[in-house]
C-alpha cells in the first residue's frame, strides 16, 4: 500500500464515490421525487443512503463537495451539512437535512409505500424504544469517541481514547442484548435483517476497521459473536453498495488522523469539546 | 417576595411537587402499569409527564431525589437521571429512559391504544420530520443555550448568553415557519392542539419566564403572535398539570443560577462546553 501512517502527507479529500458506490451512483442519476445531496466519504450520508437502499426508495444521487458548500447545498441545508434532502415534486422545492431526522422520515414513508422498514413494528413500541435508545448511544457516545480518538494527537491519550472508543461499542451491544432479535446486532434463530441501529452505526464500524486500523493500529475484533455480527452488518448488499474502495477513506480522513486546522464541522466541535453540530 | 437574586443564599431544591403537579401526583399514586420516576424540578421528566397526561396513558408517579439515587431509580436508569419509565408487568421489570426516547415509546404507544399522538399522522411523513427537526433544534441547541446562560456568572458573558438563547428560541419559531398548522407554534385557522415541538421545548419556555426572569432579568416577550403562542401552551391542561407553584422552581435553581458546584451532571457538562449526558 503506498500509504504511510506517520507523516501527513498532504493528500486530498475525494470528491466522487469509487467501487461499489460509484456503480450505485450510476444507477441513480437520472430525476427522482427525492434527491439527496451527499459526499462521498461522510458516515452521516452513508447511513442515510443505506436506508434509501434497503427500504427500495428511489432517489438520485447529486454529489456535492461539503468543504465548498454550493449554492444548491446551501438551499437546503442551512448550514451547508449533508446528508440533506430535496423532493423536487414541489416549487418551491421542500428541504430536509439532518441524518437523525432524515432516517425517521425515510422510516416513516416506508411504513406506507414499500413496507421495508428498520425499526421493529409499532405493535411493539418497547422493541423499537430498546433501539432507539440503542441509536441514542451511537449518536451521543460511539460517535464522538471515533472522532476523538482518530483526531487525538497525544499518544498517550489515545491509549485512553482506543479505550474509551472499545467501551462506547460494548456498550451499544449490551443495551441490545436486553432484548433478542433486533437487527443483526444478536443473531436469532429466525434468520435476521439489517435494523435501526445497524444502519445508525454502521459507518463509523466501517471507518474503525479501514481509517482507526490504518492511522491508529486500531483492532476492532472482540467476541466471536461480535465479530460474526461485524462480519453480517459490513456484507449486507444494502450497506455494500454504499462502500467506496478502502483507499478513498484512507485518503480523506487523513486530514482528521493529523488534525490538520479547517478539517470539518464536526472536527472542530471535537477539538473543542463540545456537541457535534 | 422573599427572594432576592444579588446572593446564594442556600436555597435547597425540593423534592416533592407544589401546586397544581401536586394535584396530578395525588392522582397517580395507584398501581400501574407503567411507573415514571421523576423529580418535580426537573424539565426533562415535565415533557415525558406532559405527554402522559396528554396522550391519556395511564401511569403512576414516583417521585425521587435525582441528588440521592435511590437503588430502584438505578435499577431503571443506568445513570441515575430522570425521567425513567418501569414497566410493572414484566419480571424482572422492563425499563427505559433517556426523555427524547420516552416520548417516541409513549407516541408509539398512542398510536395503538388512546390515539392521542403529538406528532402528524403518518400520512404526512414531511410534516413529522419537520417537527422531528424542530425538536433536534430544540434539544441540540436552545436546551443548551438556556443552561448556558443560567450558570453564566460573568455579566459581560451573560449580554452574549441571553442573545443566544433569544436566537434559540427564534430559530425554533422560523423552523416551523415553513409550515403552517404544526402544534400550538403558529396558530392555524382549523383549531389547534398540543404538538411534539410544543411538549419538547414548553418545559424551557415555562422556566424562562419563572427563573430567568428572577436571577437574569430576562424578558420572554417576542412579538404578539409568540406571545400568544406562548399563553396557549402554558396554559394548556395538559401543561398546567405539571406545573408546581413558581416558588419551587425559585428555589430548585438558585444552585444553577449561582453556578454552585455539584449542581448536576447537566450543569457540569454545561460547565465543560461538552454535550448534554
Amino acid at each position: 500500500m503506498s500509504t504511510t501512517n506517520d507523516n501527513d502527507i498532504g493528500r486530498p479529500y475525494h470528491t466522487q464515490c469509487t467501487g461499489p458506490a460509484l456503480a450505485t451512483v450510476s444507477q441513480h442519476r437520472d430525476e427522482a421525487d427525492i434527491t439527496l445531496f451527499g459526499s462521498c466519504f461522510c458516515p452521516f450520508v452513508q447511513r442515510v443512503w443505506v436506508a434509501f437502499e434497503y427500504m427500495g426508495i428511489s432517489y438520485k444521487v447529486h454529489e456535492v463537495d461539503p468543504y465548498k458548500k454550493p449554492q444548491d447545498l446551501l438551499e437546503v441545508s442551512p448550514k451547508g451539512l449533508v446528508p440533506a434532502l430535496r423532493f423536487n415534486r414541489y416549487n418551491p422545492p421542500r428541504a430536509l437535512n439532518e441524518s437523525t431526522v432524515i432516517m425517521e422520515f425515510l422510516e416513516d414513508l416506508a411504513s406506507t409505500t414499500t413496507k421495508r422498514n428498520l425499526l421493529p413494528p409499532l405493535t411493539n413500541p418497547y422493541a423499537r424504544a430498546l433501539v432507539r435508545l440503542q441509536a441514542d448511544h451511537i449518536g451521543r457516545t460511539l460517535v464522538p469517541a471515533f472522532y476523538r480518538y482518530l483526531q487525538g494527537q497525544d499518544p498517550e491519550k489515545q491509549i485512553v481514547e482506543e479505550k474509551e472508543f472499545h467501551t462506547a461499542i460494548d456498550g451499544a451491544g449490551e443495551r441490545v442484548a436486553l432484548k433478542k432479535g433486533l437487527g443483526l446486532w444478536i443473531e436469532s434463530e429466525g434468520g435476521q435483517d439489517l435494523g435501526w441501529a445497524d444502519v445508525m452505526v454502521a459507518p463509523w464500524i466501517f471507518r474503525a476497521k479501514i481509517v482507526l486500523k490504518h492511522y491508529r493500529g486500531f483492532e476492532l475484533a472482540k467476541g466471536e459473536r461480535f465479530n460474526a455480527w461485524v462480519n453480517r452488518l459490513l456484507e449486507h448488499p444494502a450497506f455494500k453498495a454504499t462502500c467506496s474502495a478502502e483507499q478513498l477513506y484512507l485518503d480523506s480522513y487523513e486530514r482528521y488522523a493529523f488534525n490538520r486546522p479547517h478539517t470539518s464541522q464536526v472536527a472542530d466541535a471535537i477539538n473543542q469539546g463540545k456537541a457535534l453540530p
